[in-house]
């Protein structure tokens, strides 16, 4: 560790770090106390009552205010896709945007479903969306038109990778005033051959196991989805104690912005609900960046992709659902938004025995 | 089999059985067909898929219906408190009652999150509730004040057990022109001891395999709790082939009401989203009398009671959640009605990739 000297300049990813705080703790017994009391057998509401004790440490708050909900879908194109990792072709992301502005795709359904809303951000997609930009239909903050082959060198640049995960803090400082509770989500053909990379690099693990099927691949097309990935870690060599360069040699621009987004919410204090594995892999760049983060996270749901728990391992957080889900774009995210309403519904509107005059509380044992 | 003569006068719960037909399997293939041609990897929203297809078959519509929720909390008291079975006194049943009426409980605060009515059914308390019923605050239809101590003879004769399945299939009935989809809930003190007698005998596992700790008991205290269950079996040899046999020796008037209810949603062919241990216990006995219930049965989610996982299995059915619950009251339906919700929206919200002009479709590859 290195103490920087008071006076000296700080740049803007350290600026952010600095405002990244682990929850209050006071906050978290005020409300695991209240609890305790409700008219119920103690904690019989499980994994919602760890929920709304979280939220409570998160937001400082008993009334941990989670009615203004946004998911914001980050998009990057991977040239990794020219290896065949995928079955989908490259175009359909730049499709797919287009689907999400009609509000004619899952993340769209499920966000209307949860009360949500969905903004999305163009952070490198291999297409002009400019036309969607001046609309207003979404934000662009691309850094590239899609990644480098990570196979034959690096994604991108190490500068670019900063740019990546400074420009999810920025789009999570502007919308921060008018957002409760934030979700991740992704869109991006061939996105979980960098994930896939990104869970091998930091855990160490072999990238077989934490490599899946993504949108379809069928046995052999697996088999070599994990020969390009074992290649692209072989000739980058990305350096598992910096999650920056592990970013840059293996990452994605829309993993980055998704790092910046859980990031930015953190340092404002805001609950982020992190969708499925590409989501999860942007979590653990942003929790090797600043560990703290992690106390803000909320994991939606546990993917088919088998890498996936290996992730909820790193974080050491366990995720709420389990429902088979493959899609990404925050949808896991939308439908645990429910879960997180029902935490505070308990938190806050559910009486406790001495309140209901109902016998056999905590006290009268 | 016995075939009944044509002009052979036919009792109330025949006459509901021959209104429950299996799926309509042909709205299921249309369902099906339409989610396959979604602008998504295919079925990459897993059980959510799963579940908009039952949905369609059991509704037999593409366009479910299920804004109206109801969630009903069947409330009943047990003579086997006496043995010592439960941490709290038998008196918390009626207190939880004025509780649910006030609005107070963990079923009604997850019940306005989903956007669910509660209805509160005394079948059984031990307590005078008429002032609440003659309020219009819940339905009574007691069958008695309590059932008797099932480790020392039956908890009820048969005709009080046919009676207390009918209440719950008359509730139903009543509920079920302003009702799209039921959720089941459950009320009374001790009641987890009548669940796990059931699922033994039914199952013709071991005792020790499906009993829990329920409220909160100790370990000593769960051996006794076992060794009751255990009495209560071998005193009134319950026949495993007669399920009204099986509730009536060692069930509960709020689990017989369960049953009605799951047959009566059953029989107007409108789901029933079955709430933890105590409501799949009736399950079980509704598909026990009339095995095609099942079509109609959602299972929300698996308790921390170990007994609840046979029970699925016997069932045949998945539950969608897994968030170590142990309230009862519904919880665990309204938690799983969001899920329902946002099966319906993948199904009539999300656009084919034709409509949405996405390349890569099933019909494209």
């Amino acid at each position: 560790m290195q103490y920087r000297k008071r006076d000296e300049p700080v740049n803007y990813l350290e600026e952010v770090y600095r405002r990244i705080f682990p929850q209050d703790t006071a906050v978290r017994d005020q409300a695991a106390g209240r609890l305790a009391q409700l008219t119920m057998p103690h904690w019989a509401l499980g994994d919602l009552m760890d929920l709304a004790v979280d939220l409570a440490g998160m937001t400082r708050s008993l009334r941990p205010p989670v009615d203004r909900k946004k998911i914001v879908v980050m998009v990057g194109d991977h040239g990794v896709t020219s290896e065949g990792v995928s079955r989908y072709p490259r175009e359909v992301t730049a499709q797919m945007v287009h689907n999400f502005v009609n509000g004619g795709a899952g993340i769209n359904a499920l966000a209307r479903q949860a009360g949500a809303e969905v903004v999305v951000a163009d952070i490198g997609a291999a297409a002009d969306l400019s036309d969607l930009a001046r609309a207003g239909k979404i934000i662009v903050r691309k850094i590239g038109s899609g990644t480098a082959n990570m196979a034959s060198g690096p994604a991108m640049s190490r500068t670019h990778a900063v740019l990546s995960v400074e420009a999810g803090i920025e789009i999570a400082e502007s919308l921060a005033p008018g957002t409760d509770v934030f979700g991740t989500g992704d869109m991006g053909i061939g996105n979980t051959t960098p994930s896939s990379a990104i869970a091998a690099v930091l855990s160490g693990l072999d990238v077989s196991l934490l490599t899946g099927k993504g949108t379809g691949l069928d046995d052999s097309q697996l088999l070599h989805k994990i020969a390009v990935i074992q290649q692209a870690i072989e000739v980058n060599q990305p350096d598992p104690k910096d999650p920056m360069d592990v970013l840059a040699k293996v990452g994605g621009f829309e993993i980055g912005a998704i790092a910046g987004l859980i990031l930015g919410a953190a340092a404002h204090r805001k609950p982020v609900v992190v969708d499925g594995f590409i989501s999860t892999a942007g979590a653990l760049i942003a929790y090797g960046l600043e560990p703290f983060v992690r106390d803000y996270i909320i994991c939606s749901h546990r993917s088919v992709e088998p890498g996936h728990r290996f992730m909820h391992e790193r974080l050491g957080l366990k995720p709420l659902l389990d429902l088979h889900l493959r899609l990404g774009e925050g949808t896991g995210a939308a439908l645990a938004m429910n879960l997180v309403d029902a935490a505070v519904r308990v938190l806050t509107e559910v009486a406790t025995f001495n309140e209901a005059g109902v016998a056999g509380g905590p006290s009268s044992t």
